[in-house]
């Protein structure tokens, strides 16, 4: 009997649960009524409950096996797609039920009471329920560890990011680290010497900020016959299978923050909408990894939407929605505007130069906590120690501090490393389409995103996750993920050398 | 061991996948890109399969069997759940999963072709589709009839409409038959004395349209905490638990049309909010059955506002929102035209007088097709004898006559009827709320519904399923469904008699 069939009809159904799951999501940060939260959560759980079911059933298990005994037969695509169901099925029924169970539980209360004590810059009120996540998540890792014979931190990464490991990410942040301090202090040395960005006027009304944001979609190549722009508070690229929906929020007294948010979500939804769709609803059909999703909204939007050649097609287009006249409105202004460098606190309004030490941060602390090195009463005091070595910022509350973010909160270990890997990947990528398309610079100033588009389409986006992320990264830049076109990157945009 | 709780858990998976369903059906239709299509065909189809292998699990039989030996130690609304558990469950087990499957293509096939059929006007075109959409739906009502005890169709009926039976409905029809020739007649001659209603001209600006309808939602009771007001091509009541979503449709060219279509789908969703949360995904804690469903909207649309009432409530709204002068703006203008009779080809756009004879025709012709008395081919000429002997109409071509409606085409044998028997529920339901709250005609001319919509709480939201809906007339009216006090409201509404 051929089991990969069943196996794969068993693989569709999840993948339908997850478009369905994705859409109820989508729609619980934007439309859904104050009243129904309660219900959806209840919905999202019985969901989630029941791919769980069917994905760690014995029967699963068993197909998977009998199926790798008669890999031969199967061709590159059906064999990667056995190979990532084997690997979600090795996460899921790593980790009994009871403890899954407890995990989403704690995280889902230490998730609520965190907003509550970061309101209140109150890290002793999180501390017994971050407590219990952690402790929970250190037993996930340590199950899925053994399991996928890795380390905790190892097993949690790779539940983000297939194929991630601290090997990889410990020498590439190794060179970050020794190089970033300086970077920093010269590009700000520079900075101070050139005139400071001229700010931009407003109003800029919400329906103008719109128009200008789905005109440039359009342009970046989002199909919206299959695919939404909407609004939520927080700014995500969510929805189902070839209904990818994306928001972002505005603010009607700056014209170019939701602008930036709208090409980044793009940059993810490019890569949705350009997956293969003779695998949908498979795993192998699927997109690789947190670190190659987070390297295609960066690449689109920091490597490409705020270069000096984006903003000589940008900021005409603004100045006419908006009526703005002056050298506040050049291309020019626009660009010093989109490539400030400032230090600060929060890491998700932090610049491409300063953002990588938030990270080397968080990762350093987190697989300290997975490991048990750092005790919970000891992380803001380690998180503020860290901020003042990377950035010289003297934290004056933990609201601005390790109350920040929601991640560890929510469970998340093993999630922050990839926001900094997708930043290298995009640079890396992006100088190899430069190198095999040269007028991908010129296009830019055009708006044209035509070559750029094709290029990702064929190197990342259609091969879905046939193959390894450093497996891809070799096949679309002849070398493995690394740090060096990152920091050749900054230092070009930067400081002028390259 | 107590089987009652494990098989409240396991209703109450489905009732969750039930809400991501309606969630889903409700994006469909109002926001979802067009080129989502296939997939969400999809996400539907495999949550259905989901539901419909957990409700037929042979343990789902067994549970109940094992639970109804011991329903002495339960109560009430434990015993009502059990009942409509098994209710369920027989419906559902009766069918084969290929009959299932079969029937599922063929309504879909057909359905899609009807949009054609109907385009064109040819009813050859959908007939092959039709016939065997019809076929399978004779096979599914025996299937049903058989594990139900009942004829084929009344096992159909019995899907919409729990314990609805041909034996409640033929002498009712019967009553209507007789009745409704003359009384149109009367309505026209009368209506022919008086002067004709002046037109309201526009324009009807959408966003005023929309302020008014969330305006009169509110005052009739609607929940927006739990709910929402949209837009769709064609107006329905869907959604989920706690999370009741309407939809409408503004022609900018007429004021009034979508207002009643709004308050219309209210009345569908005052029942939905006011369901028993304790029951919530529970069957006794859903809405009893298509025929109660239809007499809120018919209550809350008919008998409250196109009473001469809440028109004088009414009017001068309108009048402030479009900047109307003059006599077409009064309330008894108003109550002209929400009260005119006059014969039509189409259903949907049926006064409330002549809309019975649409439901005595098709209620006697899908009776005739599911017993096997009337051939596909005969249809047609069956339709238009039946609209001339009924209205004194002349069917002109078959989008004006047996193909206006999706219902058969969709598989939907045995709903029809429920049309009006709601709007005979609605009548009966209002005359007792009445006679209970006597203030109750004033209040509507102050657009307060409070006591009417705490009546209606009481007597029908809050019951859920815990009655059969003769039963619960009983208990709210005194009597079971009968055509008397429709017929006593239309001639006190057309022909001032009463």
């Amino acid at each position: 009997m051929q089991t990969y069939p069943i196996l794969s009809a068993r693989f569709a159904r999840l993948g339908a649960l997850g478009d369905a799951a994705g859409l109820l999501h989508w729609d619980r940060q934007t439309l859904m009524p104050a009243g129904a939260a309660d219900m959806r959560a209840e919905q999202l759980a019985q969901l989630a409950v029941i791919g769980h079911e069917i994905l760690t059933a014995p029967e699963t298990g068993d197909l998977i096996a009998r199926s790798l005994d008669d890999v031969a037969s199967l061709g590159p695509w059906e064999r990667a797609n056995l190979r990532e169901m084997r690997r979600a099925y090795l996460h899921a029924a790593a980790v009994p039920a009871d403890l899954v169970a407890a995990s989403s539980k704690a995280s889902s209360q230490s998730g609520m009471i965190w907003r509550e004590a970061r309101a209140r810059a109150d890290f002793a009120m999180l501390a017994p329920a971050l407590g219990e996540t952690l402790r929970l998540q250190r037993e996930v890792g340590a199950a899925k560890g053994s399991a996928l014979g890795l380390d905790p931190y190892d097993a949690l990464l790779d539940g983000y990011d297939p194929g991630m490991r601290r090997a990889t990410i410990d020498p590439v942040f190794a060179h970050l680290r020794a190089a970033l301090p300086d970077l920093i202090a010269a590009v700000q040395a520079r900075q101070a010497r050139e005139p400071a960005p001229l700010p931009l006027t407003g109003p800029f009304p919400v329906e103008a900020q719109k128009a200008i944001g789905e005109r440039l979609m359009r342009a970046v190549g989002f199909d919206f016959e299959r695919g939404r722009l909407d609004v939520s508070l927080h700014p995500f690229c969510g929805g189902a299978t070839d209904d990818v929906r994306i928001t972002t929020r505005y603010d009607a007294a700056d014209a170019t923050g939701a602008l930036m948010g709208v090409l980044h979500e793009t940059g993810h939804a490019l890569y949705e909408q350009g997956l293969p769709a003779a695998w949908y609803h498979q795993p192998v059909g699927t997109a690789r990894g947190m670190t190659l999703h987070e390297s295609q909204s960066l690449l689109v939007e920091m490597q490409a939407c705020r270069s000096g050649e984006f903003c000589a097609y940008l900021a005409p287009i603004l100045a006419e929605a908006f009526g703005g006249e002056g050298p506040a409105w050049s291309a020019q202004n626009l660009y010093r505007c989109y490539t400030r460098v400032a230090p600060g606190f929060i890491r998700v309004d932090a610049d491409e130069v300063t953002y990588p030490a938030h990270i080397l941060l968080r990762y350093e602390l987190e697989t300290a906590m997975i490991a048990g090195d750092l005790a919970l009463a000891d992380l803001p005091g380690a998180f503020n120690d860290g901020l003042r070595d990377l950035l010289g910022l003297t934290v004056p509350d933990d609201r601005l501090g390790c109350l920040q973010d929601i991640h560890w909160p929510s469970g998340s270990f093993g999630y922050f490393p990839t926001y900094t890997l997708g930043a290298m990947a995009a640079a890396q990528l992006f100088r190899a389409a430069r190198d095999q398309r040269p007028g991908l610079p010129s296009d830019l100033t055009r708006g044209d995103f035509t070559a750029l588009r094709e290029w990702l389409r064929e190197a990342v986006h259609a091969r879905g996750s046939l193959l390894e992320t450093d497996d891809l990264l070799v096949a679309a830049t002849g070398k493995p993920l690394g740090a060096e076109d990152f920091m050749a990157h900054l230092r070009l945009r930067y400081l002028g050398e390259g």
